[in-house]
């Protein structure tokens, strides 16, 4: 399964360059992610009310052509790698069928404490389903 | 009592005019409120730890000259007002002298859950000596 | 004329009361003011490329209740007055027909230099029709 | 050479979770970069005045602990690699001696438009001398 977001660049997203800083591609890939859980049938809201969270322990990005702002980005976000006590997003940034950034991201299956915890059966069942062709069931080390 | 804080300038705070994006003079000013209320001898995260919170409702800034990146700027902070349930700050914030942009920030009285609430005695009587000259125990409807 | 704006509330937007920080309002004005004038039928973005900016000289924003993370809000932007100038619009932000803010920002007509400079006829003509009812003309004092 | 730079964590960085959120660490790591530069003896203000921009095309993150509000972060910033077209820089982010997160960030070498460009020899001499006992002066393709 693959989710798209489309993200308009905002004004205070930009920087002296003319450009959407780097900082804020983390953020949209967020929102990537945000919008596949919501996909999936549980948004994360959903989630952290039900006393998980996913705290993000790792996030790597290449980028390949700037946004600017005004312009229509769109997020194409996968699920790479999904276990008890971790998962990992793959994100497609584009505008225009151009690809702007690739990254991934990283994440602790975490209690509402912040504690590392394991998911509960009903969500990894439910995104078990959804890996990317490329992804795979991550081997559970616990 | 006046506070101030030295800010230099992020260029993730800038925007493609080139000059940092007027939003982030809002948490300029908040960073300037924070080391105020540290000077009085009390930090925001110990209010915290004892269960105040000071949430804004309301702010207002006039701006009458740009900040670039890697400038500068100085935050001076002052309390306007102070009540057991109200507290008021302003801010003039300048660059080597010169005036950037003046502003004020409104504050509720709250408690760990976000409701209203009332400041003990003792942090009202902290703040009540260092009221800046020009302002005034606001009288307190409560 | 009034135009609408829906914004989800970013993880990202939240701190550590749990509730959008306030600084992002001023974003989110910034986002409904975009709008405002892209329905008027010129992007800011092609203000921009005609070489006219409109650095904000002035904000204000009182908060009526918070928003919190994924929920969605509604931006109503307004002209509130229109020189050749000086613009001023304002905000409603709500929830499902909640009140959380009501603001104003103020703008300078600027060049692409950042000087202060007057606003095209053009674009003039495009706005003033287009004032909010308890908007005015405000007087134009060149 | 090694150059640190102390951050206070700001409220406005702070999360729903109660902790920074993940994407300031990027914009810590400029923070650290622009020390990094000035510490060398010219700012990255003065590189830009000169014609020479450093866009970012990727960055990685591995977060190992969080960072609280009001909480004294300390960048420890190091030059990875450096040759006439490519610059890396990697970062350790910590407190109070704890490791929070450990990153990198790679750059191409731009002109004030934008488009890719060679560092001049002064600047890159500059840089020579001062890369970390790990890294190695990148062979440079060009």
């Amino acid at each position: 399964m693959e989710s798209t977001t489309e993200i308009r660049v905002r004004y205070a997203e930009t920087d002296a360059m003319g450009i959407a800083h780097h900082s804020h591609f983390i953020v949209w890939m967020e929102l990537g992610r945000s919008d596949f859980l919501r996909n999936l049938g549980k948004s994360y809201a959903e989630w952290e009310a039900e006393g998980v969270r996913l705290p993000v322990n790792g996030v790597s990005l290449t980028y390949r052509a700037p946004a600017r702002y005004d312009e229509l980005v769109l997020v194409r976000t996968s699920l790479a790698s999904a276990n008890r006590r971790h998962l990992a997003f793959s994100y497609r940034i584009e505008r225009e069928g151009l690809l702007l950034a690739e990254g991934e991201s990283r994440h602790l299956v975490a209690g509402a404490d912040g504690r590392a915890s394991v998911l509960p059966d009903a969500m990894l069942a439910l995104l078990g389903g959804k890996l990317s062709p490329g992804g795979g069931s991550a081997p559970d080390p616990s």
